[in-house]
């Protein structure tokens, strides 16, 4: 069911396109992820400090990048992704959405994500607190969860494959929240999906999850799965190291993880093109090397 | 004498151009000098991997380069640096032909230099071999030295100014040699001045120089003072720590000295724009932080 490749390139801002065209210039198969990127900015009204782009404002870059990928005959493939799971062969599987990629190496490109924790979701994170659906589903079967989604809907897939699982499913959609005709059609599909409306306030338990917190209510249940449109690369691959909530890396661009590297605001400040664009071309360099080896 | 100045980026390629945008952006008063920069990469046909600017050339590269510098009014000063000297108090003197300029950080973006080195070159150096007349031509009083000039001709006014010390300066022009008349003007300066011709093939001495040797003779002498089109920062910036070769920075663009910073290609592989562009603005932005501070 998974698809191989050599290479996923997690982010499609100025450093995951600047790791796309220089594995695309080495021959080396990739998959340019899109996982929902806000693009903070390109609301930017002018930007100096790009060699080469002078005065550009925030629109002008993303069509540039946007114009220099196709011009390179590269797609972007705009994909949730959900979670990364590895093994001792160092073979990656790249859940995104419904679809697994199985490859041999990543570049993590995933900027800044500014999303708020709840209090309590890193303390039972793996307790009752999950980001994955696929990965930790079959954990819960008959027993009580809530899928809390600020994708702005994407969750509902997700929701759906619980149900078939789960004794039931509360969906919270937040911020972005599908219209009464969606939810009615989600509920319909199953009876055990219930929609819960409220604001998430925190996730409450022991050993593991026991209840989540609303602004108008307390729901008890057994497991909270988290969609956010991105996730801290950290979450998403147990095990990789950080410093200052910035992924780790060398000046080649690896992180802890053989086989993974990481580009662009994901490592640290500063928050600059110029950085991002040349740690994606280093990551790119240092993937292609990595695989010859 | 000395014209004092925040910062001096010395190498206008791909990084000391990014440095210079983001220091002009945080109105930071600096000086950026062109040290003779060869811009191998000029005659590439064909770039596919800065992103922003898809199928440049070379010469489209360099082109964008100096409209966007022009278009924020950054002026490139032509001169060859010839010595870096430095206090307890981290203030620089930049000693760029016969000017000095004083400055409290630097940023040192020379690229690779491909110049190798003549045998008993660095075994020599500091005792009897130099860089910098300014610097050591004192050191020559009564003394017979050689200049050997690989610039085309920007040696000969260090060679009368060494005339004016030295018992016997010989001048040995190398790669683009003067024209006879200009090292006849050059030889009725001083009668002192003696023109050599051939290929320098390396430096003898024991505790000190004792001889250079040419394909043709060897000529006794106590100095040779060597002038490069540009020069290894570590030359020019005794006890800057370098590893193969490569200035050594972290991930700010930092060196072991304080104040003192690199960028692009002078700082290791992979020699990619992208990387020389980033680590630019990035040390423009880390000169920001170490000013203020």
């Amino acid at each position: 069911m998974a698809t191989s490749i050599a290479c996923a390139v997690i982010g499609c801002g100025p450093a995951g396109a600047s790791a796309a065209l220089n594995l695309k210039i080495r021959n080396i198969p990739f998959v340019l992820f899109d996982p929902g990127q806000s693009y903070r900015w390109r609301t930017a009204e002018r930007i100096d400090n790009y060699l080469g782009l002078p005065a550009c404002s925030g629109e002008d870059f993303l069509r540039a990048i946007k114009a220099h990928l196709d011009q390179m005959s590269i797609a972007i493939m705009p994909s949730r992704i959900s979670a990364i799971q590895y093994d001792d062969d160092h073979f990656f599987q790249v859940i995104a959405g419904q679809e697994t990629w199985q490859c041999k190496s990543m570049i993590l490109a995933t900027g800044v994500t500014m999303a708020k924790e709840l209090p309590g979701e890193s303390d039972l994170l793996g307790r009752g607190v999950s980001y994955c659906a696929t990965c930790d589903g079959p954990l819960y079967r008959h027993k009580v969860v809530a899928v809390i989604d600020t994708t702005g809907g994407d969750g509902m897939e997700e929701v759906y494959y619980l149900s078939g699982i789960a004794q039931t499913v509360y969906y919270l959609p937040v911020k972005s929240i599908p219209s009464p005709a969606t939810l009615t059609a989600l509920t319909a599909r199953a009876a055990n999906i219930k929609v819960l409306q409220g604001v998430p306030k925190a996730i409450h338990g022991d050993e593991v999850v026991r209840s989540l917190e609303l602004d108008n209510t307390t729901q008890a249940l057994d497991g909270v799965f988290i969609l956010r449109p991105t996730q801290r690369a950290e979450q998403l691959l147990p095990g990789l190291a950080t410093t200052e909530g910035a992924i780790t890396v060398d000046a080649l661009m690896r992180t802890n993880l053989p086989g993974v590297f990481a580009a662009g605001d994901c490592t640290g400040k500063p928050y600059q093109f110029a950085r991002a664009v040349g740690q994606g071309a280093i990551a790119g360099l240092s993937v292609a090397s990595y695989l010859s080896n």
